[in-house]
């Protein structure tokens, strides 16, 4: 044995003591709720996986990102995975075939980028992908668009504060050829390149794009799109409403057009369409995307994308299954954490830990007696606790219950002998003796007014 | 892009489709409805960990069990998590002091092991931890054994099924010590090797453990007393009840036994004993393991161990921190799954799904209609789903809400243009016509007899 040394967790990875967990489990529980509700089917794959199952499809951007290994003795190369489609997509092309289309799948898992971290972008992240596989309709993007809007809501934002920015890559692709003048083998880096549009400088962003034989009309063109996003509900009305007039008269009529305005008459009838921009800047950096894509961005700009997804009609048949379009978003636990706190919109995080339903005070040192209490609460659904310190000090031991937030105390002092205990409501203050084989239902009383525990 | 292929998931790791993932789900919601109800809180820590965490403690078994690498550009090796201790320790020793004690703490999370797959043990799998930490007293092993037995009893097992085997490394040292004639400095192989007494054959057994000075005294006491688990009961009478004529009248005294004692007495009250049986044939292959030691096993024997924890009064201080006494287990979702498999205890895999509360059916093409329905009932809590076909047929769509074990079917037909639908309960026949606006409480009545969702 060395000498002792303290360890660090690994850079970009974090800790989660009780009540940051608490505070995680908060967010988790919102998007397992919404899934639930929206009739999503929960599942989950390993967390590596073979390295060519990202190798094989995805930009340059994910595959620098990768923690990969070997297992020792030297079988082929794993990957921690860093995003959950390509396992999403495995999983169905294997068998996708034994369920009723279309497939409406979520899953809540780490997921993990070897980059430095930065704020909002971490190594290890948690994060819920929601899918509809098997539906080339706009009813997939509104099954998924309507779910990440319940879920902002139900965590506290509304649609003045966080903006569903909704594009499309071939009305982008049509603004890049018929706008710009960029030739079909040069549209993969030039949509590329646009993903870098807000991160890279102005003039070092036009002399890329310029190289890449991007016209200046086709970015101002984007500048004046992208620059304030009109609300989707423009889509509505006429195409120079929701494009402008140069290229509203381009792409009037065009499928992606008709698409995305089916999309919002949907969103509008769910009530959901407020939530919602038109943005040809949002392009997504991964190279599967086919179709509707979008971001959730704080409105001010604040932060990185919350959320993000789009279409992905030929990442199933690429992994050797049938030929399945597919609709899908990811959000991590990071960026939209950071947004509730740049809002003051999560409470302090003790706040969100599960209170005690009663705290069991033992007035005499009698372990097992408490030991008996405290299981036969335990048995009937009840979180019970009790002190950590032999103290037999009510007044010491009602403090630790206080500490403990808990609802109730329950008191073993001299009316054991007969059978009963003393129970305290801490809320209100009340207290009342109750004979030992009542306790379940009179602590219910209190807690529920009757009704079944949580 | 290359043809198409079909990629697997790496041997000895699951995908989990939606069926399989409601009965992971069903097992992890046992153990947390445990955990909440014993007073754990939550916790959770990085997938990966500097390699050197562990290495720094670990007996061999584990550090020849890690899928370890290293990022591109060269910085620490890392290794994935192959069991929560060591992380919980440098959690423990970094910031145990802001917390009273004792601290009880619990995860559930994956774990990873390099090692070639068996029956009951994958190379990744989901494992549950529950620890106690900064507690000396039995009340540490009293909280953990119980909430061990509450989880068997919630999962349908009872104790002629399964056993909880309990052992303490100083009463085993104290017989290898007393009648195997092992000496100080040949302990820790000694004790390595009779974890492995049931793994090898028994002629390799008595070999090797001659080789490491264990007297045959030793292992033919040990045969009698780990061959026939005595219950742990007997350690609440004369110590020779408990450990047999020639060990028991040596172990009588020992501070070891007197633990054990005081164990079995707060068990007998919290009801718990009956599960448990006293077996030095326990001892655990982790090298930090120091005291009180158990294993979960099938009552017969069947599969391998169901669950495994003990004390590790000294892995606090060894990261760092201030000496911290710790008794804790974990069990892991394979084995545990095996068992009940086995005893029949799992119904079909499909019933662990969710039930939708609500199918709308739409009897006319009106996709933005049944979108508004379906949005209402999923703002008011409700799990509402609607058929993947565009088909109008009433008959069709409600073999599909069958399909999904619906519970009622919302049918918007004529009645919509004066504001009602008809709501049918799939599992009585009944059906009635409500106004939209009074819909969530119609269809709460049905589901719950009035009483706030699930």
């Amino acid at each position: 044995m060395s000498a002792p040394k303290r360890f660090q967790p690994p850079t970009g990875t974090r800790d989660f003591f009780p009540a940051d967990m608490a505070v995680r489990r908060h967010v988790e529980q919102i998007w397992r709720q919404v899934a639930l509700r929206h009739g999503f089917d929960e599942i989950d794959g390993p967390t590596f996986e073979h390295l060519e199952l990202y190798t094989v499809k995805s930009g340059d951007e994910i595959v620098s990102e990768l923690f990969s290994f070997r297992r020792a003795g030297g079988e082929k190369d794993y990957a921690l995975r860093p995003e959950f489609t390509p396992t999403l997509a495995r999983m169905v092309a294997a068998h996708g075939s034994d369920y009723p289309k279309p497939i409406r799948w979520y899953s809540i898992a780490p997921m993990f980028r070897a980059e430095r971290p930065q704020r909002g972008r971490l190594r290890e992240h948690i994060q819920w992908n929601c899918d509809v596989l098997g539906d080339p309709s706009p009813r997939a993007e509104v099954d998924v668009l309507a779910a990440a809007a319940h879920t902002l809501a139900l965590l506290g934002l509304d649609p003045a504060e966080v903006r569903i920015r909704i594009s499309h890559r071939d009305l982008v692709t049509l603004l890049l050829t018929r706008l710009g003048g960029v030739a079909e083998a040069a549209l993969t880096p030039a949509l590329a390149w646009l993903d870098r549009r807000l991160k890279v400088e102005p003039a070092a962003f036009r002399a890329r794009a310029g190289e890449l034989g991007i016209a200046t009309e086709a970015l101002a063109c984007l500048d004046e799109l992208a620059g304030a996003p009109r609300p989707a509900r423009a889509l509505l009305g006429p195409a120079i409403d929701a494009l402008g007039t140069r290229f509203g008269a381009i792409a009037d009529g065009h499928p992606a057009l008709r698409h995305l305005r089916e999309i919002a008459t949907r969103l509008e009838a769910a009530g959901v369409l407020d939530w919602c921009d038109l943005d040809l800047g949002v392009v997504r950096g991964l190279a599967y995307y086919t179709g509707t894509v979008f971001e959730i961005h704080e409105a001010s700009g604040a932060e990185r994308a919350i959320a993000g997804g789009g279409r992905y009609d030929r990442l199933v048949e690429l992994f050797g299954g049938p030929p399945t379009p597919a609709f899908g978003f990811a959000m991590g636990d990071v960026v939209i954490r950071l947004v509730l706190e740049d809002r003051g919109r999560l409470g302090p995080r003790e706040s969100y830990l599960p209170r005690p339903d009663a705290f069991v005070i033992d007035l005499a040192a009698g372990a097992p007696r408490q030991d008996a209490v405290l299981m036969q609460l335990r048995r009937a659904g009840l979180h019970a606790r009790a002190s950590g310190r032999s103290s037999t000090n009510l007044g010491k031991l009602l403090g630790d219950a206080a500490k403990a937030r808990a609802r109730t105390a329950v008191i073993i002092g001299s009316e054991f002998e007969r059978g009963e205990v003393a129970v305290k409501d801490l809320d209100r203050g009340a207290q009342q003796v109750i004979p030992l084989a009542a306790l379940d239902g009179a602590l219910r009383s209190i807690l529920h007014g009757g009704a079944a525990p949580h």
